[in-house]
């Protein structure tokens, strides 16, 4: 029997998921978990979100509305090991360990530290490290214990996280140069969609720019956000240009390729760009709707949400019980 | 009743204990333990020692005998609670919550950190941080969630660690402020011991500048190692100076006030400098002597050891499970 590939996908629990997240990772995630030829691991990476704010109720809260839009969507528990990065405490003495092998010059080079470095410099603050905490600084460790904590060979990322799976693979190569072959480097794989889904600004969907689209809104604040998408100033009639349209772009993302030519012979034969945002609202709307349904149900039910992680935990622990046991040895940390 | 002081040492476990070890740590630690009017937490420090070095056989032998000598010099495990760091997970999940509570800026101006570099720059290396990991980088986090993990109030440092006390009451007042208070930030207390006790060369004892004492050893090597230790020049029957003397130094630290006062009449008529060795090695060599014997006894009885360590991570847990809870639940990581 061949030994099934291992895919991890992790996502922070910070705001409300959205339309990005949902057919970036989410989708994605639950239909490669229907493969037989991989084993997926899916978490929510709590611990995570403390970089981005020290708030307890919005941590808590969006772990939870993370994970019950997952189960929403089709994630089903007893094919995927879906846990909380937050129960498995092996990640963090992984972290921990792992930090010993990397030279900090690596993590200077690493692009969320530099971005936020250059937003410094760019507001001429004094110090380059102004409000920047080691929660940040530390980041990739973290991620590299997430991924290898579950020796896993895939890692479905966006480009931008691309840097940070290539750092992980050579922290582990460094340990399996020192200590013997116990850690898997992995691969990243990129997304088509997550790379290029634009928000409704044009740049990528993403929390930080506001321009996301909600996946469990109301029709009301959906079609007013899918309004405001931006688009150039051709008037109807005039034959559109499918390509950079962040409509086109939108509805490609939710759509079967025959409703996509379909909505292309539009764009060809001028529809007017309220037109095409109207028939993206009702496709999109229709798209969300059995998730939405679902998602309502859900989160009516705590204790099954709570439950469903509470076994994915125990499945998680099973995987990286024994492999924590073996690294801990390997660097001479056992018992007497 | 009042409530007992929390007094909490650790120890890193590289290298062989030696005589600062013993009177400026080891023995203090074991006579505070003593005091009813206080609770003591000793730890080896094992994950730490993988900063300095990465050689899994020294991390594990270091770790055993630092134990069993702990135990040879009259630590009552009933007592105290002496536990080995990496039995308590706890304590990394912690580390990892502090860093996202900490300043980058303050750990670029940790003493451990600023040293490195500026050897580096001597040494006119490009770049700064050169052959730094992150593991001694975030040093002083897992130092402070050391710390804060056990609600110590009091801990016994050297001058040199004295800084990162003043971090760890940093990181615990940043978290008290935006958590609410759910964490003791510690005093230092330096012991003057520590904070003098020369090595052979006279510069502090350290293992790090290769004049330590060694405590185990045959009295061949020991008597040897005296034998090195730097004098001035004066010629046996000049009255001598007490003051900046290592001889001195290291005799006062094992004696009492009694002998302290005879040693240094024997400085006033003269004492000749090989004498004046002999005396110290004789009486170091009596010092020693039980602690010697307990101590080849006990590192037979490995099994004695490792049970010792873990009714005393038990005992740990007990403390850090429930602050561990409440910290969780006050960041927002808790169940649904």
């Amino acid at each position: 029997m061949a030994v099934k590939q291992k895919v991890l996908t992790g996502i922070t629990t910070s705001g409300t998921p959205h339309l990005g997240n949902l057919v970036g990772a989410i989708l994605p995630a639950i239909e490669a978990s229907k493969g037989k030829e991989t084993s997926s691991f899916l978490f929510l990476a709590d611990y995570h979100s403390l970089i981005k704010k020290l708030d307890s109720k919005l941590t808590h809260e969006s772990s939870f509305e993370i994970a019950a839009c997952w189960l929403a969507c089709g994630l089903d528990p007893k094919k995927v090991i879906f846990y909380r990065q937050s129960d498995i405490p092996h990640i963090f003495e992984l972290a921990w360990i792992l930090g010993c092998l990397t030279s900090k010059g690596l993590l200077n080079r690493a692009h969320a530290y530099k971005a936020a470095m250059s937003d410094n410099e760019l507001s001429g603050a004094k110090d380059v490290d102004k409000g920047i905490t080691m929660g940040l600084f530390n980041y990739p460790i973290l991620m590299a214990a997430d991924i290898l904590m579950f020796s896993a060979d895939i890692v479905p990322v966006g480009q931008d996280q691309k840097q940070h799976i290539e750092m992980t693979r050579d922290i582990a190569l460094r340990f399996n140069h020192h200590y013997g072959d116990l850690l898997t480097p992995p691969e990243a794989s990129i997304s088509k969609l997550t790379g290029v889904l634009p928000g409704i600004d044009g740049r990528k969907m993403s929390k930080s720019y506001n321009n996301t689209i909600p996946i469990f809104a109301d029709e009301g604040s959906l079609k007013k956000t899918i309004m405001k998408i931006k688009t150039n100033s051709l008037e109807p009639g005039v034959p559109k240009d499918i390509t950079d349209c962040n409509i086109f772009a939108i509805f490609k993302s939710i759509s079967k390729e025959n409703d996509v030519k379909s909505f292309q012979k539009m764009y060809e034969e001028g529809i007017g760009w309220g037109d095409a945002k109207t028939y993206l609202f009702d496709n999109l709307s229709l798209f969300l709707s059995s998730y939405k349904k679902e998602y309502l149900k859900i989160i009516k039910d705590r204790d099954y949400v709570e439950s469903v992680l509470k076994e994915g935990a125990n499945k998680a622990l099973e995987v990286s019980t024994p492999l924590i046991e073996d690294i801990r040895k390997s660097v001479g940390i056992k018992g007497f």
